[in-house]
């Protein structure tokens, strides 16, 4: 088995085996609904205890309507790639075209296997990403605090039938306009519609079911600094499993990606950012970092500016058995998320003090602006979320910057550096 | 003939026959392409002389490739109407499901009509509209300016089929942080596909033929003011005709609508706002307003916020001889549009210069974020043109605020304005 950051798997792990999970809870009804900003506690708050977010410890409820669909929404990319057909659920209990709530088995089982033998390197699949996405989530919040000098705030909630999620939100701070970390895990149910969309990507997909239990999990980040020479970083690593009626693994896949958005070009940071990813992919492929750099600028494409959202970097999908062993790409995941904070890091602590003008914080203001224009218009999930009825709006909308400008025939001067980006933006380059 | 304005009508008529059209350019590559700045000039310029922005006299041609496009675009909404599989045009001149450039007889036919006889009363229903919204865009554009203490920017061109489009727009004014006012005229042809999908709303249309040529017109207004206490507002109506093969009219119908999107309310405002439509209504028939601000607070509902986006107003679609001859309708949009002005100016006027605090300025940003939602994501006009290859996006666009902001969880304080604000918009009231 190939780890790629072992000590943080290990880490993970043995967080993850320090307490029991609450046992399963199957009736919705029998939660009291609190109001989420009672959920809310800063990490590593000096005045209580550092609890680590992916812990069960005093974590409580959201409302019960809110909670399928903030585990949907969360993952909405993934989710997505199932129901192509842009068919969102109608309704949090029996979505058209989506997950259906169900007695989840692999849930129970999973919940089981975490208090009786924890979370090693022998659990399933499902197990260890959980672990691992939120052991990254917890290491990426306390370092951009460190940063940043202020603290996220913290909503966690469980849901149902299995699952939660963590949305870590810093806004205003010292270096960041807005930055949202988030992470979700959902166990649900698929219908036969869904199955006979899905296995268009994956064979393994038994069309005869009327539905198939099904599990994902991912970690997603979008950080919008105050400074305009600081780009703006997003990054999500995600996985899908579905399940055969004994509980057995049916089809599995990784997706995810991380890019940049600078609203100036410093090609140093490009060319750092790129060559971060392009190592972390060639540990495990030589053929990954161009094929999913080339993936990565055609599903970021503003279609209706014909630019992309910004430099690029990797972004891939329904990688299964017919790309590699579930080892071999778990282990590329965790390099990818791993070369994550390398990557942007060394250009946050460069940019974030540079000297701006009032036009360069207009230039940054209106790139915020294309920003909003394709999470909105083209994001496939960021409008599934939005479609999904009881959705946690919230936290989809996250990814929006905190300020945003919309300003008619705005051209960039020629030969100014904003329309050296543009020129870039409209015809995607080679970095490393 | 029942005629709501026959004055300013009459006057539309008058300026339209005073300069003959232009030949109808059938060759796009006859046209020197320019770059849409040149194209620019000011409404009421002192400098020259005054050119209503309806005249045919001083405009260029845009680039032939833009042109199709920003007609499309214009009035994306009507057209969206006729195309509800959600298919925009794949290109400009082979649009799939959409429309296909061809011999364009009802423009020729009007093109000479124009020259020949100028516009009369008696003439067709596509040169009155015409004529008529571009009086109106040029009255309201002159009242703003004057309100305002600013001047339009105005971009005009011309289609190759015919028609064409002016966009009127004023930036970062003294009383406006935005406001756009355009009129578009649109020659074209429909597909089979698009006709049979129209039939749903419109018996006339022929099933049986390959492709029927139809003809569009509208006027679009949004005004977002600086000031937090002072209403964005919206207006748009446009007429819609397609024609058999001998150049008659086949099937033709009204739609459009106005609403106002405070960010504080004055019930005495929205109760004038919808007095005033409400008047122009019942003058025609004594169902239509509590039957379109129905519609209107339907339509411009934020699903995934579920509220509405403002205090609504009226909305109409496909209003054609199943509901009134062409004449009754053409009175009742002549007399919704000249309700306009004496809706929204008093309440303007009051609100422009009262004080306001920095809290409200940023209620007032997190207002339009939820405005630029409901435009990226709901709105069907807005999602066709973006979808449209080659679309004049700056004039989509032009709808959204200068400035709008996005912040996590925030929720007005209990017994706040801000916090009745919202309550009205979660449950739509009847203000008349």
């Amino acid at each position: 088995m190939a780890l790629a950051r072992p000590a943080v798997l290990d880490a993970a792990l043995r967080q993850c085996t320090r307490a029991p999970r609450r046992p399963l809870c199957r009736h919705a009804d029998q939660h009291i609904p609190l109001h989420p900003r009672l959920q809310r506690r800063w990490i590593s708050d000096g005045s209580r205890p550092p609890v680590p977010p992916g812990s069960p410890g005093p974590s409580k409820v959201i409302a019960p309507k809110t909670r399928l669909a903030v585990g949907i929404v969360f993952i909405g990319t993934l989710i997505y790639s199932m129901a192509t057909g842009n068919d969102p659920p109608t309704s949090q209990d029996t979505p058209k075209g989506g997950i259906q709530a169900e007695s989840p088995t692999i849930a129970e089982r999973d919940n089981l296997s975490k208090r009786e033998s924890g979370i090693t390197a022998h659990s399933p699949m499902r197990l260890r990403m959980e672990a691992f996405i939120k052991e990254n989530q917890q290491d990426i919040v306390r370092t951009l605090e460190t940063l940043d000098g202020s603290r996220f705030v913290v909503d966690k909630w469980d849901r149902p039938h299995g699952g939660g999620g963590i949305s870590c939100v810093l806004q205003d701070g010292n270096v960041f306009e807005k930055a949202g970390v988030n992470t979700s895990v959902v166990y649900g149910s698929l219908p036969r519609q869904a199955i006979s969309k899905m296995r268009a990507n994956h064979k393994a997909l038994d069309p005869d079911v009327e539905s198939l239990e099904f599990f994902a999990a991912g970690l997603s980040l979008v950080l919008h600094p105050h400074n305009p020479m600081a780009p703006t970083v997003h990054l999500n690593y995600r996985y899908f499993e579905t399940a055969n009626a004994d509980g057995t693994t049916n089809a599995w896949w990784f997706g995810g990606g991380t890019d940049l958005t600078p609203n100036y070009l410093f090609d140093e940071d490009v060319i750092h950012f790129h060559r971060n990813i392009k190592d972390a992919c060639d540990a495990h492929d030589k053929d990954y970092y161009s094929r999913f750099k080339k993936w990565c600028d055609e599903y970021f494409h503003v279609k209706h500016r014909n630019e992309t959202r910004g430099v690029g970097g990797i972004f891939f999908d329904d990688l299964d058995e017919s790309e590699k062993d579930q080892e071999s790409l778990f282990a590329f995941v965790q390099s990818c998320m791993g070369a994550f904070l390398p990557s942007y890091l060394p250009i946050i602590q460069k940019r974030k003090d540079m000297p701006w003008t009032e036009r360069e914080k207009q230039w940054q203001q209106l790139r915020r602006g294309r920003y909003v224009e394709f999470n909105l218009v083209h994001d496939r999930g960021t409008a599934f979320g939005l479609n999904t009825p009881g959705a946690r709006v919230e936290s989809i909308l996250m990814s929006l910057p905190l300020t945003a400008r919309w300003q008619y025939q705005h051209e960039p001067e020629k030969g100014s550096r904003e329309e050296r980006l543009v020129g870039v933006l409209k015809k995607p380059q080679e970095w490393v």
